[in-house]
């Protein structure tokens, strides 16, 4: 049996991450193509139960390490009890955000040291990547507006559009260097965005 | 004004650490010197809950890396937000465990790769590390057999003796390389074990 692969949706909020999923997701079933979905961070119980707690206010400081040491906590549990599994099973992994998140939040966002993050990130996935990520692009203004609409932004909002701004810059470096991430332009039609979504997954499912 | 001192007391189960503790928190308080007293993981209301999820049987496999990260956001919260501003107040903080604990039972009892932990406190710790650590030393068996009379074993129990030779061998290696770390005899009867500690302890204000 061939092993499954690991594809990853990223984008900021408003990209149009949650469409997109549910369009690669009829794309692979009218393959025959089994699949299951995760989210990060969480997917199992300690990892929702971190989740919680990066989401949480306390009312102590908490440090980068902290908050980057229960992110890739909560990413371990995911990939050993969740997604390597699946993979082994032949399923497709539709990931909605994995690791390059943390590196375009928190490293290009919050400016965390990158080598910070390197060093957990290398503790934790030793190698491990997914095959495919997708990065929705927009600009951040069109992505926070589209969240607004929803009601959907809170403390993030507060973070403003040069975080944002940030954000993108880093998601838009990576792509640059790694071939496995293709960027979508998000500031098409959602109809736009999905052909070209799809037409990427197309490509890949062929291969 | 002067910084205060970190003391930690380190030893297997059963090796008298909470009375030591007690003496060693008289004997600063007969010097007038103004102390706290924490405990690993824990002492913080984040790190307490990540306590939680360590101790708690998951249904789910907990990666080594889970385990370890979690020990040492805990340690971070703890570290930042209590040890470090004490200290600067001039506060002595007695460490019931701290993270040579780490060292020994994730690395010398359960074997994780040392450059793992290496890494991770690195990461975390940035060079911190203790004045003074007192290792109370005993015979697994006699440790055992001490908390076995409190009704104190468990899941700890289980891990054999083994497993606790492997833990005291770790803990006496690093003394042998680290000249901060004080090994004491604590297979003598409870006041010679005081004894000894406090004549360090003595000798430790003086300077």
């Amino acid at each position: 049996m061939d092993l499954g692969k690991f594809v990853v949706i990223e984008g900021l909020e408003g990209a149009g991450k949650s469409s997109v999923i549910s369009a690669i997701k009829n794309k692979l079933e009218m393959h025959d193509i089994k699949n299951i979905q995760t989210r990060e961070p969480g997917g199992t119980p300690l990892a929702e139960s971190l989740r919680d707690a990066i989401k949480k206010h306390w009312q102590e400081q908490v440090t980068t390490e902290t908050e980057l040491m229960l992110m890739y906590a909560a990413r371990s549990q995911l990939l050993e009890n969740v997604i390597k599994p699946a993979l082994q099973e032949g399923k497709w992994v539709i990931g909605d955000r994995h690791d390059l998140s943390s590196r375009a939040y928190q490293g290009g966002g919050r400016q965390v040291d990158p080598k910070l993050i390197e060093g957990i990130r290398s503790i934790t996935l030793k190698g491990f990547s997914p095959e495919l990520t997708l990065y929705l692009d927009v600009e951040p203004k069109v992505g926070l507006a589209r969240a607004r609409g929803r009601g959907e932004l809170d403390r993030i909002e507060m973070s403003g559009l040069t975080f944002f701004e940030r954000v993108r810059s880093a998601y838009l470096a990576a792509a640059e260097t790694d071939p496995s991430i293709v960027v979508i332009n998000a500031m098409q039609s959602m109809s736009d965005v999905q052909n070209d979504v799809l037409s990427v997954i197309d490509e890949f499912i062929q291969q």
